[in-house]
């Protein structure tokens, strides 16, 4: 059983994506099978991509306060909030609020998601 | 893309396990195909079951304290703490502190892991 706080796994840039980091919390190189717990946070004003891939994202809200949006609906989210992103939906989570917006996003552990280094 | 709160989803009582509810927040009724969020609640003194079975869990504590352990080692746990229980290890979830235990675990969606009416 691997147990840690969140906070001693590194938080990293994400190329490309200003005020936004990742944290592979639990993924393959922790011996996860088939999916991967990862933590981002989001600055005030910054967002995740607008994008879409043909895994799923099953997103739960920790802290802060943004929306999510497909490219055209948007839906606010906050703590609690859960979210299920099917695979091949357009999908933007961006922070309106003036604290960090912090979440967990899962994925399943297919090679096309993962960085290199965890394939 | 489907946008709640955890607490739109009902907790459910667990036969046999006093103080402990469940919340199947993203599973396959949802559409879910790889894995299934869950929000678990473990009321002051009680406890998730000590057992083991042959699929993982990827476990985030939202609220209160309390300690993993395998039937011999006890790791205190609180909110941000992260654990991988890889498959056919024991593991157990006390709430130790004066506060509802609550957390995050994810599943993969093999029909044993899955109530009768999810798979």
């Amino acid at each position: 059983m691997l147990i840690r706080d969140y906070h001693e796994v590194p938080a990293e840039e994400i190329a490309g994506l200003p005020g936004v980091t990742i944290r592979w919390a639990i993924s393959t190189p922790e011996g996860a099978p088939n999916f991967a717990m990862r933590i981002f946070e989001v600055q005030p004003g910054c967002a995740s991509p607008l994008h879409s891939h043909d895994w799923e994202h099953e997103i739960f809200i920790l802290d802060g306060s943004g929306v999510a949006t497909d490219g055209q609906i948007e839906t606010p989210v906050a703590a609690g909030t859960t979210l299920f992103v099917p695979p091949n939906e357009r999908h933007q989570l961006r922070n309106t609020g003036s604290e960090v917006l912090r979440f967990l996003c899962m994925i399943p552990t297919v090679p096309e998601a993962l960085p290199p280094s965890h394939r």
